[in-house]
């Protein structure tokens, strides 16, 4: 059986949660094995727990805020547009993309595509 | 050479017009040959210009207003949160999806999918 609407939003605002403020850990035990991200879409896949891994392993240690701006979801997907500011010092850096997300049955990510550009980043 | 982010910006921008006030030959000019919808997502995938032609053409004729939210452009994809309102009568259909394109070099659309849900159709 597909993953409900509701299972879907579960792990989206789980997610969104474990971005600003949890480990890397936390983000990865909400993708199913064998899952890819691409962050942003046109550069590398990663493919292996490692890779990704370390893709959440760099925003771990920062002091970040997130918001969920709009979620839709259909069938296995979602797009969610979200608002990450990171606090540096006295600055801040907001980044806010519209994410794409494949779920399996169990509502865990199977894929995560990021659609951004530099454009998008706002030093305030 | 890849489409620029200006290219794909402008075709959207095209696309949410021709939707809302253009005809269903409007928006297939926005189309490559071969290209391919599935709105929402989850639906049969419409992969032939007469079965993109018939789905648009089923709105043509309605009185509709659009606005784009949000534009998320990375690579070849764009993904965008727009409102589209249907005047019927005294009353209105609100639908605001995040849709996911693709484009070709040239900036035509290559693929469309449409993130939403019966619960993101608000009666006004």
């Amino acid at each position: 059986m597909a993953a409900s609407p509701e299972s879907i939003r579960s792990t989206v605002e789980s997610y969104i949660k474990a971005v600003a403020s949890g480990t890397a850990d936390d983000v990865l035990a909400l993708y199913a094995e064998g899952a890819t991200v691409e962050d942003p879409v046109g550069s590398p896949v990663r493919t292996t727990r490692e890779s990704i891994r370390e893709f959440y392993a760099i925003i771990e240690p920062l002091e970040q805020e997130a918001e969920l701006v709009t979620l839709r979801i259909a069938a296995n997907t979602a797009a969610f547009h979200f608002r990450l500011v990171t606090k540096m010092g006295d600055q801040t850096v907001e980044i806010a993309p519209i994410d794409i997300m494949e779920f399996d049955d169990a509502g865990r990510i199977v894929s995560m595509r990021a659609v951004w550009g530099p454009e998008d980043m706002i030093a305030g």
